[in-house]
C-alpha cells in the first residue's frame, strides 16, 4: 500500500462553519442522527448496489487535522480560537451502521446512518456522501451491464477516461464488486485485487515493420495470453487472417490452443461472425473473440440478441463514468436529535415536493425473502428497537397508498444494516473484494426478473412499520415540522 | 500538503505488457511521438478548455516504481525478470511539450506531444490522458456554466456527487481555472487557492428550536458573512420574513449591510423576485440573492432571461460531474518514430470513420489572431520545424475541403504549445491558478462570439500547413499506412 492521503479536509466548507457556530452555541455533542439514502435509481432501473464503504471506513479511522490544517483554517479568520484547540484532538467517536458492500438497496431506504455528537456527525456529511455516491453509482451501472452479457465476462477498460486517478481506481473498484471480472487499472488489482487485465493497443501494431510481425512478436513473448488487437488497419482483409497466421505459426507447435482476437471498432456482430468463421475454419476454434468500443448494457444486449459470436466484453467510458447518468443522487439528511436525558426526538425535512420528505427517526431495514423461492419481496424500514414476531404472517402496507396491504406467510426477515463503528471503534470486519462481489451475485440473484429489468421494472416494495409511518405522519401534520 | 500519492501503478495493464515486450525485443529506446488530442467538443459546443496539467506534470516528476510494485509484478508471472530490473531504474527521460492550461482548445489539434524512448512514452499513456480528460471536461463545463451567468459569481459546490475524492478536489480545480470564482471544497483553496467559501445547510436550521433563532445565532457568528439558507421550511412565509428580522436585528446595530439569502428550492425566478422585493421594502436593498439546486449553463440562461433577481449561482452535481456529457474523449496517439539515424518517420492510424484517421508527424502550431480586432481567426498545424514569414499574407485552406481557401494579413501567430520537460527535466514553471484562470478569460474573450453560442457554433477553422497536409495524403494514399 502507499501512503494514504489524510481526506480530512475534503469537506464543504460549510461543514466548518456549522462546526463553529455548533461549538460555540453549547450544540457541539448534542447527538444527532443522520440517514444517507438515495432518491432514485439511474437509468430508470429497478434497484442499486450499495458500495464505497470501506473507503468511508477508512476516512473515519484517519480522521484527524494536522497543524497545517489549523494553521490554514486559522487564516480563513472566521474560527474561534477555542474551537480550532478542538480541532486538535477531534476524531470520530460516535456510531455508523449501513448496508453491507455489494447489497442492492431501493430509493427512500437508509444505507448509512450515523449517530454522533453533532459537529462529528455533520462535518463527515462530504466525504462520506462522496465516497457512496460515487461507487453507488458505477456499482449500480457496471451491474447493469454484467447481467446484459449473460454470463460472458465484462472486463473495465475506462481508467483513461475516468474523473481523475480515484475515480478511475475507485471505479474499478465498485465495478468488480457489481460483478465485473477484471479491470484494466493496475493499481486496482494490486490494491484491491480486481484482476488486472490487457493485452496490446494499437500502437503496439504500428511500432512493428507490418501487423503479422507484431501479432507473430507478441504470441512468442506471451505464448499463454495472446490476444491480439486486429483491427488497426482492416479486421477482415489483414487483422485475422494476419492473427491466424501467427496463431497457427507461433502457438500451435507449442501444443497451446488458448488464444483470442480483440475488435475494437466497426459492426461487431458482423465482424465477429465473419471472424468466427474464418477462425473456425482455420481450426481455431478455442480462440475467443474479445469486442470493445464504446460498449454499455444496451449496445451488449442488442449484440446478444443479434447473435454476435462475442466471448467476452471491455467496457470503457460508459461504465466507470455512468455515462448515461453520472448521478448517484445519495443525501445526508438529519431525521432525530437527542434531548439532555437521551430521548430521541425524530426529525422531518418537508418540502413542497413530496418526494423530498424525509423519513424521520433512528430506524432499521429488515429485508423480507420468501422461505420457499428465495427472492426477496419487500423491505420494512422501522424503529431502531422496534420488535417483530416473525415467525407470525407480517402485513405490510403501500405508505403512500395505505389501502394496499400484504400478508407474508413463510418468509424469513434479515436485518440490512450491521454496526460499523460503536462508540468511535471500528466493529466491522470489513471483507475482501472476492467476498463482496460473491454476496452481490447473490443478493442481486434474490431479486425477481421483474425488479431487474432495464426499462419499465416492477417497483419494489419499501414500506414502514405501522409505529413509524404514525410517527412521520404525526410529524407531516404538527407544527413540530416547522418548528 | 500532504503525504502524495505515487501514481506510477496508475496504468492500464497493457502499458506493461506491451513495454515488457518492448524492452525483449529491442524496441525500448525507440524514439516515439505521441499525440495527445481530442475529436469533438462535449455538449455540441464550439471549444474546450485546456486542464490537468499541472497534475501531468506532478505525475511525471514522481514516476518510479517502488520494491512492491516490483515484487507485485513479479507475482503476476508474465514479465521478464531483466524488464523488472530495468523498471528499478524507471524514470521520464523525455521530452513534452503542451498547451498552458486555460487555453481554448479545438477538436484534431495536438494538446499534448510526447517525445520519449517506446517504454516511457506507452507507459505514460494511461495516467496523462486520464488526467487530461478529467479536467478539459469539468473545465470546459464550467466555463459554459460561467458564460451563461453572465457576469454574475458562480461558486462550485459539487464535491459530495464527484467521483471520488480526485473528482471533488480536481474538479474544483479545473472550475477555477475555467472561470468560476469559489467552490465548497475546502481541499481545493487550501492546495490549490481556490477560495473556500459556504455557509449552512438544513441541518443547521433544524439543530434550533425555530429558523429565526437558527438564523439570529448564525448572524451573531458570522455577522460579515451572514447568508442564510431560506427555504427549509416555507420561502415566503418563513424563511425570507425570519432572515429579515435577523438581519434587522442583529447586523443592522452594528452597521453591516452586506448579507445574504440563499434559495435552494422551488420556482428560482418567482421566489427571487418576491423575495427580493420583501428585501428592499425592509431596507435590505444590498442583500445579495444566492441560487443553488441542480443547474447547469441551460437553467441559468432562462433563469438570466427570465430576469430572475439572483446575484450569484451555486451549481453542484451538473458542474462537477458534467453530466450532460461526462466523457471527454482524448485520445494519445503515434504519430512518429524515429529511425536509428534521427530521422522522423510519420506515422497514421487509419479507420474508415474519417474522424478516427489521426494526423502524424511531430508539428507545432499556430493561433492566428487579427492585429485589428485582438480575435482569434484560426490555428495552423504545421511541421515541427517548418518556418513561416509571419509578416507576409498566411494563406490557410480547409484539410477536407481545400478549395475553401482564406487569406490572413495584419494577423499575429503565437505558438500555442510550450516546452514542459527537455531530456526529462522540467523546465516549464507551472503557473499559480489565478494566472491560470485569468489567462483562461482572456484567451475565451479573444473567441468570436460565433464560436460560444451553446448551439450550433460556428465551426473554428483548424488547418494544416501544405507540408504536413502532404505528408498526411502521402501516408493516406501509400501503402505506408498499412504496413
Amino acid at each position: 500500500m502507499k501512503a494514504k492521503t489524510n481526506l480530512t479536509m475534503l469537506c464543504d466548507f460549510y461543514e466548518l462553519t456549522m462546526g463553529n457556530g455548533y461549538f460555540q452555541t453549547g450544540l457541539a455533542d448534542r447527538i444527532c442522527y443522520f440517514d444517507v439514502f438515495y432518491r432514485s435509481v439511474p437509468d430508470k432501473g429497478g434497484f442499486a448496489i450499495a458500495a464505497g464503504l470501506a473507503q468511508v471506513v477508512e476516512y473515519i479511522q484517519n480522521l484527524c487535522f494536522d497543524e497545517e490544517d489549523i494553521e490554514y483554517l486559522r487564516s480563513k479568520g472566521c474560527f474561534a480560537p477555542e474551537f480550532l484547540e478542538y480541532l486538535r484532538t477531534f476524531r470520530f467517536t460516535g456510531d455508523i451502521w449501513a448496508v453491507p458492500e455489494g447489497t442492492p438497496i431501493f430509493p427512500g431506504e437508509p444505507i448509512l446512518t450515523v449517530r454522533a455528537p453533532a459537529i462529528q456527525a455533520q462535518f463527515i456529511e462530504t466525504f462520506v456522501l462522496l465516497c457512496l455516491n460515487h461507487q453507488c453509482l458505477i456499482a449500480t451501472k457496471s451491474n447493469r451491464i454484467v447481467r446484459a452479457a449473460e454470463g460472458r465476462p465484462v472486463a473495465e477498460f475506462g481508467s483513461r477516461r475516468a474523473h481523475g486517478p480515484d475515480g478511475a481506481l475507485l471505479g474499478a473498484r465498485a465495478s468488480y464488486i457489481a460483478g465485473c471480472s477484471a479491470t484494466a487499472c493496475t493499481m486496482a488489482d494490486q490494491h484491491y485485487g480486481s484482476p488486472a487485465t490487457g493485452t496490446m493497443a494499437h500502437s503496439w501494431v504500428q511500432m512493428f515493420p507490418d501487423e503479422y510481425t507484431a501479432f507473430k512478436t507478441y504470441c512468442q513473448l506471451y505464448p499463454e495470453n495472446a490476444i491480439l488487437l486486429v483491427d488497426t488497419y482492416n479486421v477482415l482483409k489483414s487483422g485475422v487472417p494476419n492473427a491466424i497466421r501467427a496463431f497457427k505459426e507461433v502457438l500451435e507447435p507449442m501444443g497451446i490452443t488458448k488464444c483470442g482476437i480483440r475488435l475494437d471498432s466497426g459492426d461487431l456482430t458482423y465482424l465477429s461472425r465473419k471472424a468466427r468463421e474464418m477462425l473456425d475454419e482455420a481450426g481455431l476454434t478455442s480462440c475467443k473473440i474479445f469486442a470493445s468500443n464504446a460498449l454499455d448494457e444496451y449496445i451488449i444486449r442488442d449484440l446478444v440478441r443479434q447473435g454476435a459470436r462475442i466471448d467476452s466484453f471491455g467496457v470503457g467510458e460508459r461504465l466507470i463514468t455512468s455515462r448515461s447518468e453520472p448521478v448517484f443522487g445519495g443525501v445526508y439528511k438529519l431525521v432525530a436529535i437527542e434531548d439532555e436525558n437521551g430521548t430521541i426526538i425524530p426529525k422531518i425535512k418537508i418540502s413542497e415536493n413530496a418526494a423530498k420528505i424525509t423519513t424521520p427517526h433512528f430506524k432499521k431495514i429488515y429485508r423480507i425473502f420468501s422461505k420457499d423461492t428465495g427472492k426477496a419481496e419487500a423491505d420494512l424500514i422501522c424503529l431502531h428497537d422496534e420488535e417483530f414476531d416473525f415467525t407470525q404472517p407480517l402485513e405490510l402496507f403501500d405508505p403512500d397508498a395505505t389501502w394496499k396491504r400484504k400478508t407474508y406467510t413463510g418468509y424469513e426477515a434479515k436485518e440490512l444494516m450491521v454496526p460499523i463503528f460503536l462508540g468511535g471503534e471500528l466493529v466491522y470486519q470489513v471483507p475482501d473484494l472476492q467476498a463482496s462481489r460473491s454476496y452481490c451475485q447473490r443478493q442481486v440473484d434474490s431479486l425477481w426478473d421483474e425488479v431487474k429489468r432495464f426499462e419499465n421494472p416492477h417497483n419494489y416494495y419499501v414500506d414502514l412499520s405501522q409505529k413509524l409511518w404514525d410517527i412521520k405522519q404525526r410529524l407531516l401534520n404538527s407544527h413540530d415540522a416547522l418548528s
